[in-house]
């Protein structure tokens, strides 16, 4: 039944992560044809820099400078495309889908913004499209959502997919230390980019909870309609008091069940110390899924890296080589449809936290649950710190009782206009998980 | 391309998780025809029992108390097994198979002890054989370790596996009390059996550690080399300085690579209170892997129960239905070989903590200590603690560096013989997850 002839595959984009596979590639090739059932050839390489096939060991031979040679070739298999980045790997992946190729990506902002799209062609075409290093690494999670909680009405995901951040914070948290300095570590250790605008703003997070989104809820996202905010406005002052009240802060994606309608938001959210995902540190990633029949599921591993990485595409691979080997169709079985929509941020319902700097004088506190009162916010805690006699100011923290993300939002515009608010220094969501 | 027919399924065994899966095929028959690509049928219940039908709300003209009538019907197309035990159990799988019937089964007894032999019937006969329940309850495991984990070179698994008596090590622990006690609060509370023996024993969690070093290595285990021993032996006062030595203790099951051969056994073990293994909590289950590419991932959720368990069974039954419907060859892709042997337990190699009772007086230590050197094991920390003037004893606790198994089976047989040696009143091994 097995055909003994070799899988072809073409690489598209070898930077470090390419690298990475195709060092896999070349060095395990006697444990993946076992697995594949025939040999997995690395037969083009497609990247505008050619130097990379010496340190490679690499036939310089298999390195182009177009994608067009790849996606052209009859004897091309598997595209495995590890570019990055929307444009071009979005046109390269549908071209190749559209001639029938079956596609490899770990393109987390492709498959957010366009993977409904993708999966369709992919099923016209009977190619396969396999994107399981697009969240969480090597962390076994899409092929799960597909598969394995299939019988579940999916409740509710909280994950932490961004690794950086959670490095940082997990800094922040340990070391008391402020924001700038936990982030400049990051950067030494080669955990954080030089540019890490993406991961420290949450967009990172928020491509990967639209993927996620879409696997759990079984819908077509809209990735503009997903809510996203960083971590740069923590203070080492938030993780202070956020343990004081038993709290520890993460950068959460949430995907929530809400009636007829979906949340899907990225943001720190203050969650209780003691649950598992508070525990996770580190450059660790970890997904908390809540279905109806499975419960609570955590998946926890390294979420990046060229090797954790290698092991979720080349997985996808030999998938795919398995499928072709058995003469099974590799199309996607199932591809998204519009049946939820997002739940506009101004709807949502938490708990909230405030850092405020406030007059250190009387009936500060009266006239801010006055505010709070108007706006149905009812206040769950409150807890005084630190006044400063030179300024005459105090730091106030307060814990509200579920509230409205809009009747928050116009009571902090209110609370600024208070003389006795010297600054709103942060607010920050509360999940109970 | 989907044929609009229902699958047909025939369930045996109603007891406790068989009808939790009833429930579900009725309850969420509109859900899982979306997945499957068709309806799932429950079109025939075989038990002894006959009375189940009114309280599940089915037909009672399905339920026949005869096997023969499910595995001799044509219009049968998957078999769900959860009678449970090896016998009559192991048969009728066996013969669902020859005859192309498709299986599904939370059987670990069985998959434990006849897994190759019934994959091999199944490929042959081309039927699906599916097991994801067995271990982990919903927890996907297998599935992972079949797609996701396949391009690794499995290094350790490390495994809470059986809920009953991590719920009880959880109370001794937290509770400070002793093992009767928290057993009988696990039985009040439904999470121990009447008679708990095969879990307190470790022999559940033998047979879920069979399957995942089945999976995780590629071989054929042979279920009589697998190590195991229950948690009977514990203490309240093994807690309490495991504790102070920065230690929690939990039931592992453990493979691990070691040279050609690999590590299989069960047994209680110290690991740092730091470790994400350490923080899970009652009846929760994790598995632990350690992967060449992947590095380590951990698996978490709930181990048991009719609600999670169906969330396995019933995600292998949707999977085996998608497959009928696309044509695609259900049988398993993969039987395991005698690959590699499990390693004597006598052989393998780990640290080790030993609770004595000892006479309180000048030189037992220089007795105890020249004992252990004269088997090449080296003492890492002694503590001695609460002396007993009224019988002149005191208790010693002593961890020992990396030592040889046998060796330190030796040593305790010559420490049992000093005079001075009054009880070893436990030894469990230590490992540095």
């Amino acid at each position: 039944m097995v055909k003994k002839r070799a899988i072809n595959i073409a690489l598209l984009g070898i930077g470090t992560i390419g690298s990475g596979v195709a060092r896999v590639l070349t060095s395990k090739k006697k444990t993946l044809a076992r697995q594949a059932g025939s040999p997995l050839a690395l037969t083009m390489v497609v990247d505008k820099d050619m130097a990379r096939h010496g340190t490679l060991g690499l036939d310089p031979e298999i390195f182009v400078t177009s994608y067009k040679k790849a996606i052209d070739s009859d004897d091309i298999d598997i595209v495995i495309e590890l570019i990055g980045g929307e444009y071009p790997a979005y046109d390269y992946i549908k071209e190749a889908l559209s001639k029938g190729k079956h596609v490899v990506t770990a393109n987390k902002e492709v498959m957010a913004k366009h993977g409904t799209e993708l999966l369709s062609i992919a099923q016209q075409h009977h190619a396969g499209l396999r994107f399981e290093a697009s969240v969480g690494g090597g962390i076994p999670l899409i092929s799960p959502f597909q598969r394995d909680l299939v019988a579940n009405d999916i409740q509710a995901i909280y994950a932490i997919v961004n690794g950086t951040t959670n490095y940082i914070l997990s800094k922040m948290a340990h070391d008391k230390i402020d924001f700038g300095v936990a982030l400049k570590q990051a950067q030494k250790l080669g955990y954080a980019e030089a540019n890490p605008a993406n991961d420290i703003g949450g967009l990172d997070a928020a491509y990967k909870l639209a993927i996620l989104t879409s696997l759990g809820f079984d819908m077509d996202v809209n990735f503009d309609e997903i809510y996203f905010e960083g971590i740069a406005k923590l203070k080492s002052r938030d993780f202070r008091y956020a343990a004081e009240f038993g709290y520890a802060i993460k950068l959460l994606a949430i995907a929530k069940r809400s009636n007829s309608l979906v949340e899907a938001r990225v943001h720190p959210v203050l969650i209780p110390a003691e649950s598992l995902l508070a525990k996770v540190d580190g450059v660790y990633n970890a997904i908390y899924v809540s279905g109806d029949l499975v419960g609570n599921v955590l998946f926890y591993g390294q979420g990046a890296g060229p090797s954790a990485t290698s092991s979720a595409v080349i997985a996808d691979v030999i998938n795919i080589a398995q499928n072709i080997n058995t003469r099974r169709d590799n199309a996607p079985r199932f591809v998204p449809e519009k049946t939820s929509g997002i739940k506009p941020m101004a709807d949502i319902e938490t708990r909230y936290y405030f850092r405020m700097s406030v007059l250190d004088q009387a009936g500060v506190l009266a006239q801010i649950s006055s505010i709070m009162g108007s706006q149905s916010i009812s206040i769950s805690s409150v807890m005084q710190q630190e006044s400063d006699p030179s300024n005459r100011t105090a730091e106030i923290v307060i814990m509200t009782h579920k509230a409205r993300e809009s009747a928050v939002q116009k009571a902090m515009k209110m609370l600024n206009k208070l003389k006795v608010v010297k600054e709103i220094s942060n607010f920050i969501r509360i999940e109970a998980i």
